[in-house]
Parts: C-alpha cells; sequence; structure tokens
C-alpha cells in the first residue's frame, strides 16, 4: 500500500472517531441536489467496500424507520445551507437510535453541523457567486469520506490517487467549459424552446442527471423533466422518443457506460441528433485525474458544465434562474 | 407466536433451502415494471427486517459489480416473461459470485426460471387479459417472500396476517374500482388531453407511482411522466405546479402518509384540483386487510384499478395500449 495522503482536517476528524469502532452499514440521507450526490457516494462505496449501503430522501429515512438503523450503523448527511428541516429531523432520529451521523454542510456551524458527531464543511458557488475550486465541493468532501470509509473496512487505501485527482479537477472542467462551449451554445438556442427535456444515466453520473432534471430544469426553468436511468430507459421510457423529443446523454466513462453507450445508440435511431445534447467524458481532457476515479469524477464536470449551459437556456427563455422560483424559499409550505 | 400459515408453495421451497443457512444481505434486481415492484418490497423487508438490501436495474446491477455480492447474499429477481436479457445476465452474475438467486417469473420454466436455483410463479393479467386474483400476482408472491425472510432472520412470523389480507385484496380491489369510477370518468378526458402527467408517491406506493409513470404514461400513452417522490418534490419538481399542470397523488396509508399529505396540500394551494387525481387509501373499503399490512397492499389497489383509467384515457386519445407503442417487441435495439 502507498502512503496515505491525509484528507480534509474535517474528515480525518470524522474517519478518526470512527476507527476504533468502524460501522457496520451506511446510509446517505438527503434531500434533492443533495440527496444526488448520494448516488455517487453509493457507487464508490459500492465498487471499493463490502458494507451495506443505503440510500433515503430525508423525510423518507425518518417515516420509514428502517429497523436496520442503530448503534452500528453510520448516516451521513448532507445540506448545503444546513437548514433542511427533513435532514435535520433524520439527524436528530438516527441519533436517537444510537447511530453515528456525519453532516455535510457549507456552514459547519449550522443547525445540521451541530444536529451531528461529526461536521464537514465544503463549498458551493451557486449560494455565494464565488467561483470555488472543485477540490472543495460537497462531491470532493464526501468521496474523501468514503474512499476513508473504504479504507477503514477493506484496508485498502488510495487516498494518495484520490487527492491528487481532486487537485487535477478544476483544470479538467475549465478546460471541458472550453470544449463545450460550442455545442451549448448550438443547443441553446432549440432547448430553450422546449417544454419537456429528460435527462439520461447510469452509474456514477445518475446523480448528476437528477440534480440537473429536479434542480435546474424543473425548479429553476419550469421545463418538465425526468431523470431516466440509462438501461431503465429501455424498458418504457424510450416510446416518448420521436424527432422532436429532447434529451442531454451523459456518457460517463465508469463501468456502466455500455448502458449509457446503447440509449446513445438508440437516441441517435430514432431521435434527432439536433435535440439530443450528449455529453461524453471520452472526448475529455482529463489529465491529472487517476484513472481509477475518472469514472467518479466525470460527473462533477458534466454537473459544472450543464450549469453554464442552463444559463444560456435562462437568457433565452427569459427566466432568471435562481431568482426566478415562485415557491422555493418564497413562501412557507 | 401465532401458527405459521403456508406461503405459496413456491416461496415455502426457495424458503425452505434458505433455513439452513439465511442470507446475510439481499439484492432485489429487475428492469422497468419488474423493478417497480422492488421498491415495496424492499420497504416492507425495511420496516421488519434488520437485514440490509439492495435496489438495483439488471444491467446497473451487472455493471456496477457490487463488491458485497457474495456467497452470503441473496439476490432477488423478476421479469414478467422471464426473457428480460439484463434480467437474466444479473442473475448469471449473481450465480458466478456465489450469491443465491430467486427468480420471480409468469413462467418458471422460462430462462430466467431455470438461471435461478429457485422460481417462484406468479399470474399477470395484462399479458393474457384473463383477470387474475391479485392474491396470485407479483406483488403477493414477493410480499411472501419477504416475510419469509423477516421470520428467518428475525424470528417474527407474520404469514397468518399476510395470507388473510392477501385473500381479501381482490374484493378490496373490485371494491375500489366502483369507489373510484365516478371520478376517473370525470378526470379521464382532461387528462387525455395533457402532455405531461406527473405521479407523485412515498413509502410502500413509490414503485405504483413509477411503474405507473413509466410503462403506462410513457411507454403505452407517450405522454410525458416522471414518478416525483412526495418529500423530493418540495426540494425541485414543485416548481413546475401551476393551475394546468397534471397530477396523480397516490395517498397510501403506510408510515411515509405525511409526506404525501404534505404533497396533496401544496398541490391544492397552487394547482386546480380538476387537474389533480388523488387516490386516497383513507377512502377505500380494506375490509379483511390487517391493518399492519394495509399500507403495503394499497399500492396495489391503486395501480389496479388505475390501469382501467389508462385505458379509459387511452380510448379518448385513440391511442391503443400495449398494440400501440413503436419500438418495445416490434423491433431490435
Amino acid at each position: 500500500m502507498t502512503q496515505a495522503t491525509p484528507f480534509h482536517p474535517d474528515v480525518e476528524s470524522a474517519l478518526s472517531a470512527l476507527r476504533a469502532t468502524p460501522p457496520a452499514r451506511v446510509y446517505f440521507v438527503a434531500c434533492g441536489g443533495s440527496l444526488s450526490i448520494m448516488y455517487p457516494a453509493k457507487f464508490l462505496l459500492d465498487q471499493h467496500a463490502a458494507i451495506p449501503s443505503d440510500l433515503f430522501n430525508g423525510a423518507e429515512f425518518t417515516a420509514r424507520a428502517p429497523k436496520g438503523l442503530g448503534k452500528d450503523s453510520l448516516v451521513i448527511l448532507c445540506s448545503m445551507t444546513g437548514t433542511t428541516k427533513e435532514t435535520l429531523a433524520a439527524a436528530e432520529f438516527a441519533r436517537s437510535r444510537g447511530a453515528r451521523t456525519v453532516g455535510l454542510t457549507t456552514e459547519t456551524g449550522s443547525p445540521l453541523g451541530k444536529a451531528c458527531d461529526h461536521a464537514i464543511g465544503f463549498e458551493a458557488p451557486y449560494t455565494t457567486g464565488v467561483p470555488i475550486d472543485a477540490k472543495n465541493s460537497n462531491y470532493a468532501r464526501i468521496y474523501q469520506l468514503v474512499m476513508g470509509l473504504v479504507a477503514l473496512t477493506e484496508g485498502t487505501d488510495y487516498s494518495q490517487a484520490l487527492m491528487s485527482s481532486l487537485a487535477a479537477l478544476q483544470p479538467a472542467i475549465d478546460r471541458a467549459h472550453t470544449a463545450f462551449a460550442p455545442r451549448f451554445a448550438d443547443f441553446a438556442p432549440r432547448f430553450a424552446k422546449q417544454e419537456v427535456i429528460y435527462t439520461v444515466a447510469s452509474g456514477a453520473s445518475f446523480g448528476a442527471a437528477y440534480s440537473f432534471a429536479i434542480c435546474v430544469l424543473m425548479e429553476m426553468q419550469w421545463i418538465n423533466s425526468q431523470a431516466i436511468h440509462a438501461n431503465e430507459f429501455f424498458h418504457g421510457p424510450f416510446e416518448v422518443v420521436d424527432k422532436d423529443r429532447a434529451f442531454i446523454l451523459l456518457k460517463g466513462c465508469d463501468s456502466t457506460r455500455p448502458l449509457e453507450d446503447r440509449a446513445d445508440t438508440f437516441l441517435h435511431r430514432f431521435g434527432a441528433a439536433e435535440n439530443i445534447l450528449v455529453l461524453d467524458a471520452a472526448s475529455l481532457d482529463l489529465t491529472g485525474i487517476d484513472p481509477m476515479f475518472q469514472g467518479n469524477l466525470a460527473p462533477l464536470i458534466f454537473f459544472d458544465t450543464l450549469w453554464r449551459f442552463a444559463y444560456q437556456v435562462a437568457d433565452l427563455r427569459q427566466h432568471e434562474m435562481l431568482e426566478g422560483r415562485r415557491y422555493m424559499k418564497k413562501l412557507s409550505y
């Protein structure tokens, strides 16, 4: 095993408390955009460790009250502001069952940070407007936590490869912005006129597709959507494909890429290329990202670049992104 | 503990082989409509047993290749015809890892039935056109298997309550058809004109919402859709709500009902009642169904009755249900 490279101090602190008695199972719990990062986190854990894990919306978790939740459980929660009430209630419920809790939030002093045994901070660009380095994002921190759990439970340490890959991520994102710019400029005018835009992905990329569908297209642009799993696509959803229907397909580079490839082939056979926006990880310059983590980091590149595409669509629709919402954070519900 | 009531012979046979060494974890694996029944199966297991479980689309399962899959795993698969290639590949992959496999299918002599250690037969009305008794449905059989696993791993036997509840299910469905008929007749002409219809549910009912969205609305009617989790609804999707947008809300009677209640309140506050079709388990006559299983059986009542609603919508749209598909089972892909 290579020499361990330290993770972020908040992550190290949480891991160090777990070391004496590693958890026997993990629950990933959050809501909406924060839930979307739990999908790739679980994917990473599933591929590297035998420890069982579950993934739940915060309110579902509390109301379902899984019988397996107990002292041997680790519950990993996330809320950008640390104030999401369902996630906060989930943390309190988990602790009432004796489980250990880790909360990821941009404000470690927030209610979620305080409700958990350990708080892990991260940075988010979309609330502050200040650009961040992706190595400080929610994905980056939860991946460190997951690979720390892998080391604790499996004895395999990939910290060096992960940390060097995360350091190379922002430059790769910046290059992707340039690489995708012509496609985005081409597609934005057509997609701005669509009433329905589906996203399609699998594996590590499904969470990015989910987040773009529900938090960007539906929430910020009132465009109808669904994140369709690339293989579930063939078991019903594909019947809506025609020359007019719009799709965004994320083709990652994890082990599920063949599923996305198959959806790509079908979409181009029966849809119109001008309405199928494919973001392909194979076309990206991923210099510095270790091959073992390229599939896990591609979704961040997709999501970050798509965010810029969303702003172009928003401009054309004259529908503001964050300010254009009518319910969220505008009233009580 | 009350005297155990025998399950269906196929279920008893599978359980009997598992008894000597009960599994340490469960994977629920299928595609599309068959995957949709895995959601309520996992919900039932999560609430009654501590054994960890996972739920995957068949192709995702094989491509992800979870490290935890091994000799101590039980993989439960389902394919109506027993020929779904991704599910078949998943069964073969599971066996190559040493896991035990149970396949649910209408044809126990089908490729899936043969590929698994144990086959469990069930009946389906939609392929044959012959009405069935719901106690012989896929839900009924997988619930027996799940409660058998609960008995094996927790020592709690609820077979009598489950079997008597299943015997009372078809009469409850028949009464629900009558009870919902006026609402369906009222809503069908409006919903037949909609290009987008969302389904909303949580807990035990989420699978029924998922199946109706992808297998009925999208696949058979080319109506755009998404099954929105009732709490995820508040973290993005609810921004598409307006007076014209159509929703089908399933209000079950499991422990997550408050999530569906909250969505109901929001939908009626900002949407139009004439475009919100609520199916409420509280309005149903569930005589004979044990209170402990009412929440688990309500989704079958929802799905079965909604199927009839779909045919009314299809008639008005002049778009046939099964025969109206353009890709599925019409060409190779």
